[in-house]
């Protein structure tokens, strides 16, 4: 079982809230960002949300030593931030979390990707690693929310079978979510596509919604 | 509310399931074919599954005088179909349930539609009509199990407001299912996917699944 999780660009809700749910489960959590002074301010606060202890740093920190490594910056940044720590990342396990949206005042729109989607292309700027889609479609606050369970299923893409296994246990230790193979990483735009849907249902209904299959 | 509903290219499952559901909710109901002959047999089959009258015949027949016309062909037919049917389609209610999906067998994967969507294309299609988004991941086999509710969302997208309301209403005809207003038309690829999702999962898992927003 992965014991020791970092965040690359974990400084906002959703990677705070994912870092404050796996901190909670008793994992070792390290909240990675461009500058070390952000990482560590959000790491206090997890730490204090949570009562763990919570470590935080540069994006470089929090990629060295990990059992699995999360990605949680926006897409405009992926490309960059993922092309500078090929190296330190090397052949570990790699979720992508990043969905590639566009804002605009009436609604809010997946970005087309070339290679695919985000997690794919996560995929070609680190051939070595394993890489896996996973947390797209969880609410930041509901996660942030550590009284309640996170009532929302974790649909898991990868080409990797043992580390989309890692990664679907890691999504379990969220007291509530359940973790569903959705197949190869070739799925992932469906998963983050799903994500646009979800934030413009949301913005319609006043809401923050997640995401259950029915019938497995 | 919406009474007389017209099936086009209403003979496969997910027509008949669609077609079962309403006439079981006391709905007029038109099976639509090329072929009369196959509407026609197709109707008996639903009409001898929901002990009601329900109405086969030519694609023409099913469109004409009816509320809501609801498009169920394969996406490969449906420009042909559409074009053909403009002038008897006029100003109506048309849903769109059509899914652009490309089989093989690793996966199954969606189609990319140069308008955005298959439901977007409708529209352009059929400019004077109320093109609605609607029942595109209701699986068949529960549509079709008509001792059980069908436990799932149906996604509603639309740029018409009054026409959203109506195949919101029908939707809720059918036991079991929550109708939920997901926005624009140009969310329609978003809905779309997910079918494509669904059914990888379905292979993956040997089920048939539904999906349900939790958080509305």
């Amino acid at each position: 079982m992965a014991k020791r999780i970092g965040l690359i660009g974990g400084t906002g809700p959703e990677g705070k809230g994912l870092a404050a749910r796996f901190a909670k489960a008793g994992l070792d959590v390290v909240i990675g960002s461009r500058s070390a002074e952000r990482g560590l301010e959000a790491a206090g606060e997890v730490g204090k949300l949570t009562n763990k202890k919570v470590r935080g740093g540069t994006n470089e920190e929090a990629a060295r030593g990990q059992d699995i490594v999360l990605i949680t910056v926006p897409y405009s940044a992926m490309r960059e931030t993922l092309t500078s720590l090929a190296g330190e990342i090397g052949e570990r396990i790699v979720v992508s979390a990043v969905v590639p949206l566009q804002f605009s005042r009436s609604r809010i729109a997946a970005i087309d990707v070339a290679d695919g989607s985000a997690a794919e292309e996560a995929q070609l700027l680190l051939p070595r690693a394993h890489v896996v889609g996973a947390f797209q479609n969880l609410a930041a606050g509901h996660l942030l929310d550590l009284d309640h369970d996170v009532d929302g299923d974790v649909l898991v893409t990868s080409d990797h079978m043992d580390a989309m296994r890692q990664v679907m246990e890691l999504a379990e230790t969220i007291a509530g979510v359940r973790a569903v193979n959705a197949g190869p990483l070739a799925n992932s735009s469906y998963v983050e596509n799903l994500t646009a849907l979800l934030l413009n249902i949301n913005r319609i209904h006043k809401a923050e919604t997640h995401l259950k299959i029915v019938g497995l």
